[in-house]
């Protein structure tokens, strides 16, 4: 879809990238590899077969355009540059940096990147909403850590953060990007009439959700330090992502289109490995709540968990993906 | 000395400062902080007078051009960057990049700087020269640990590598500073007449020699070992650096300057700080070559051995610093 979309919507005239050389390129959200390396690399050769295209066309030889790239990797302050910097490529062909930030937020001058690209970073919202950790409130999410959807009030307190932040989101990156340059974003969500908690990734933190009462319980850590406790994810449904993603003054929308990621069933035949996955997402959000010591314990109690109550992963729904591409008007 | 290049030497027109309304600044060598940001600030407050100055004059009023500021924060792969990232200031008013890799070598696209910036970094050349650690070679740097300017031989093949060095980094800072850009070299280097081994830094190489001997003769790394280490640093000398910094057709010499540092007798006055400092310095290399166990163990040693000889101490000549304003030709 990458490729296509570049293939399609990249202006390389428009871009001036015949003169100034160079072609930015961001990914927001990108953790410590090696995903983002594999995605860069994939928007590079795209970008090159685009150019080899028009050069041809043009001055009927595939003369290079001889463009530098330069790759700005974005994640958290406490995200671990160091490792990313460990993970590169042996051969890289391009400029890297690291930009620290939360992307609810600018990070670039303006009008300096060609290409942004964000994979399953957006379903982390910029804060939980306060009503839902607040036991005065109505919108109180009472027994449970994430939003799994049953109760309306904590949903809509949810969509309206997760609503804010992707307009945020835009706004910064309508300000980033130049005129015709591209985004795209992945991002998980739900299908029609399927909640989060009907879902491998609901399921999984009920469970985790029970480990840390059992935990509690145990005196590992306070109610109220539980009850404080949310994750800050949100899974929105089509029609929402619809509504949040419009074509505006800044963005025209190229694509929206739907995917379904990996089978349940095939993730959760090795328990420990998901765990591993859960875990390598989770624990930095969980140390910083309950203590650095707890998040071993907790991965522990959840394998055996998991282990114990496998059949009722059976039936869970399928998540899907969001794949959307967008464009930044000329203005 | 900052402050008065760019008030002297930035030219806003050219560097269409006014319409690109975007500053890019790179600090080459930017360890872990905090020196790096206050370099970094000092160079933005005098842009900013600059621009101040600059919209009086042209429109009789001091309005802003709204520049944005990127800095990009380079220094090798394994510096902590980490650590960087968590010492910026509480409000930073500029967008920060890292940039891991080499400044002997492309860091950046062409023509994207407006300002470089190293202190302190270019006396570390890019690597040892093979002969000195040879013990065929006729360069061998017997008994030694570092370029201590008594061998002509070892000093000879220092020198050459640092002009080299110096070469490679100036050639690839002319392809990626803007026309009009400006470069601000900080580095220590020595009086005619002085020779490495009678100043501060010389003494306490020497010291840290002796200690890694004790150590080889205690078992703890074998001779070999010892043999093959020396320290990629070199200090030139006045009429070295005027000959390696030239004006060509990239670069215009516009400052060189010299200047004494603090004296060695206020560093020494704290033994253990100095120590501290030596070690900060040098304990990756040092990690790297004889395992990460010895830093600790040889900086214990060096303490005792500085606080014996002590009175060695009194005599030493001081270094200099070399303070260079170059700026990239427009082509």
């Amino acid at each position: 879809m990458i490729q296509q979309a570049i293939a399609d919507l990249l202006d390389i005239e428009k871009l001036k990238l015949e003169s100034s050389h160079k072609f930015q390129l961001a990914d927001l959200g990108c953790a410590t590899g090696t995903n983002t390396f594999f995605a860069v690399q994939n928007i590079i050769e795209a970008v090159d077969a685009k150019c080899k295209l028009y050069s041809s066309k043009h001055w009927n030889n595939s003369q290079s355009l001889g463009l530098e790239y330069q790759i700005f990797f974005n994640d958290h302050v406490g995200n671990d540059f160091n490792t990313l910097f460990r993970s590169f490529p042996v051969l890289w062909q391009y400029f890297a940096a690291a930009v620290p930030g939360s992307f609810y937020g600018r990070l670039f001058p303006k009008r300096s990147i060609h290409f942004m690209h964000s994979s399953n970073a957006l379903n982390w919202i910029s804060r939980v909403p306060k009503e839902v950790v607040d036991i005065n409130s109505p919108a109180w999410n009472e027994g449970s850590i994430y939003c799994s959807g049953t109760a309306n009030k904590v949903l809509d307190a949810y969509s309206t953060q997760f609503k804010n932040d992707i307009e945020t989101f835009l706004d910064a990156r309508a300000q980033e990007l130049v005129g015709g340059g591209l985004m795209m974003l992945i991002l998980a969500g739900l299908p029609d009439d399927v909640l989060l908690c009907q879902t491998l990734i609901g399921k999984s933190y009920d469970i985790l959700g029970s480990c840390l009462v059992d935990m509690a319980n145990k005196g590992m850590f306070s109610k109220e330090r539980l009850d404080s406790f949310n994750l800050p994810q949100y899974y929105p449904h089509l029609d929402e992502m619809k509504e949040v993603i419009p074509n505006n003054k800044y963005f025209s929308l190229e694509r929206i289109e739907t995917t379904f990621g990996p089978s349940p069933r095939d993730i959760t035949s090795n328990i420990e490995m998901w765990a591993s996955l859960l875990r390598s997402g989770l624990e930095g959000i969980i140390g910083d709540q309950f203590g650095n010591e707890i998040p071993g314990k907790l991965f522990e109690c959840y394998s055996k968990k998991h282990a114990e109550n496998r059949f009722s992963f059976d039936e869970v729904k399928d998540l899907i993906a969001f794949n959307i591409v967008l464009k930044r008007k000329y203005s």
